[in-house]
């Protein structure tokens, strides 16, 4: 990257700028440099812009994948108003792209404008720093980046609401998914999908279960919840709860956090957030499902039922094959990463899942890894952020052919 | 227990019995005292006793749970001879039970003699000694316990292929499960069944990716392989893949195994060995269940086939319960144990899967966890045993009532 981008006037290695570009477009906001003391105002506008190009377009590409399948499938998603055509056309694209981009600009413009004023007249900031502030960090909370504009995060707002809750709700908002969001602000708002009825109770449940936990585990511990008040701890632990589904900034130190706390965050970053939302991880619907299948299982159903709705057998496979390559995938990654470095599980694991999450948490470890650990941790962030998806509609999209049917046999299980 | 059970000749505190009887029913072989210089050769035989129950005891519930199931769902198990009833009749369960017990005897047997000689022999220890130590082995190698007579477990013998060969033959014996050995020895051996046909290259194929990962990681480890020989190096790798799915033993110290080798033996012993054997775990034919619905979807096939035979979809929620509850059940108890002990993943998660297979390997934590620690510990062994053919058995038998079927939604998956 250009001496220009980096605050020592140096040129930047090839191999710091790839994954700051791939960190910035997936959102993930790992570093292998310290963000905040690395790069200049000019590579932090630059970065600014690979985030904002890198939300939208995963935004679009995926709603446009949903549409596209779910038109091929005839079963109509609430993403455009209704067509009588079977087929997507381009007014349709069109409408989505301007929806995303909309959506994207207004909830970024109001997380904004609350972060500014705090910083303006909560902590006598200038004028031109606050704003520039506000705008940084509710895009980077919007986008799930997660970088601030400070080495610590955001750990010397811990204790302050006005800067850690709008942080929280743009990066929720963000985190929900573009069809989510379309339906909020749809006229119509009687019937909900099944999928907007699925992603908001149980994302809001896992970051519920997160804070939970965080608040459980770390309530006196010194390095972490300890040294604050009720109050606080409550703010921080709320604070945590948010995070790993969605931008993964931090307001207490990570690398302090019980072994405990930080193995319920590997499974809510591996689980992430929404469709086609700024998130990484195998999303919101995919765990959801896989809950459902076990459900009906243990109930004895005969077929998957959620929310009033029947889940056909395709949809419940794609699930599963999607859980199952996302474990395959961060397991090869732990498994490498253990390999060539002197790490251990616990911050290993939590690394592999905050990349695949898109989360960009981290104890501290990925600035040490070497290039293999680095492109491993490269490879992580763009699976993890565009895989899902793209494997999905490849499987939903293709020709079935029928075979001739084999004679059943059951093999023993369990 | 009783005071002449101990070597020390003081009796043993409930919780530590408790613990020894869990342990050695259910074939774990996890230890809060260490074994060899615990107890007294009184407590060895108890020992002995407990795990012979234990291992007779589970491979017949299951098999008798196993062809239930399939004379109930009217595909008939190949365990006994063909009767045109479709109902379970006692000659057919007297037949299995005698089949365990014969079987069981003769492979213990056959092992006893081998280690026997071996050690009259080959070490000069007398006939008496000798015969105990081949018949102890053999039992605790056959019934997936992996309690040797030494403190160091096998360390002692890690570069006898006339030990640890012996050992290793009947413990993957024992694991294959009793349905797949009644095949082995049924007259008629031109028609394998889709259940011995996943599970003895599915189980053979893990062992060799195990034995490989120990290899490749830990050839060159000072504290491992790397100061043997490049034969002795093999069969220590040998060795070490085939312990994870079967008894336990170590011929290595777990404790010096690199996190990479220590995850790949969590996710070996996770999966466990065959359905109706001595081990514990999700069973082989689970995980392969998930490994060909997984294949079926990315090659877009319609339905889900297995060599040859077609999977209905029941069997295959079955799998996904089994598997979802498995990982569940040892992410609460990592949970658990991560949070009330100072111990860090690396090691917790080993513990947890070492007690979930019925494996028993241990890097060491088990006798210094808390109270509750060994209670998690022991409710793993417990669950790993007899969980899952418990549980698909449940699953499997009960009556499935139509429900009125509601209207099919897809939310967005990925
Ligand atoms: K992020
Ligand atoms: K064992």
């Amino acid at each position: 990257m250009l001496p220009v981008a980096a605050e020592s006037g140096q040129a930047t290695g090839l191999m710091t700028a790839l994954f700051a570009a791939v960190s910035g477009i997936s959102g993930t906001g790992l570093a292998v440099v310290d963000f905040a003391s690395h790069w200049s105002v000019f590579g932090e506008v630059v970065m600014l812009l690979l985030f904002q190009i890198g939300g939208l377009g995963i935004m679009t590409l995926a709603s446009v994948l949903a549409l596209l399948i779910s038109h091929r499938l005839g079963l109509h998603l609430q993403l455009t108003v209704k067509t009588e055509t079977n087929t997507l056309n381009l007014g349709q694209v069109r409408r989505v792209v301007l929806g995303v981009v909309l959506i994207s600009l207004v909830v970024e413009a109001v997380g904004a404008v609350a972060l500014f004023l705090r910083f303006w007249l909560g902590y006598g900031e200038s004028f031109g720093r606050a704003l520039y502030s506000g705008v940084f960090h509710s895009m980077s909370a919007f986008n799930s980046v997660g970088l601030a504009l400070y080495p610590d995060s955001l750990m010397r707002y811990a204790t302050d609401p006005w800067v850690c809750l709008p942080i929280a709700a743009v990066a929720v908002t963000g985190g929900l998914g573009f069809p989510v969001l379309f339906e909020f602000l749809r006229r119509n708002r009687r019937r909900w999908s099944l999928h907007t009825k699925i992603t908001v109770p149980v994302y809001l449940g896992l970051m519920a279960f997160g804070a939970l936990v965080v608040l459980v585990v770390e309530w006196g511990r010194a390095g972490t919840l300890g040294p604050y008040g009720v109050g606080d701890k409550l703010l921080i632990g709320l604070f945590h709860g948010v995070m790993p589904g969605t931008s993964g900034f931090n307001t207490v130190d990570i690398a302090q956090l019980q072994p405990a706390t930080l193995l319920v965050n590997d499974v809510l970053m591996f689980i992430g957030g929404g469709s086609a939302g700024t998130t990484g991880g195998i999303r919101v619907t995919t765990f959801a499902l896989l809950a459902f299948v076990l459900m009906a299982e243990v109930r004895a159903e005969p077929s998957v039922h959620a929310m009033g709705r029947r889940l056909g057998a395709e949809v419940q496979r794609q699930a599963v094959t999607v859980a199952l390559l996302g474990v395959g995938v961060v397991m090869a990654a732990t498994l490498i990463l253990l390999a060539t470095t002197p790490f251990r599980l616990d911050d290993v694991l939590f690394e592999t899942t905050s990349a695949f999450g898109g989360v960009g948490m981290s104890t501290g470890i990925t600035p040490k890894l070497p290039m293999t650990g680095q492109l491993v941790i490269i490879v992580l962030m763009f699976i993890g952020r565009v895989g899902p998806i793209t494997l999905v509609s490849a499987l939903a999209l293709r020709e079935r052919r029928r075979r001739y049917e084999l004679p059943e046999e059951r093999p023993i299980v369990g």
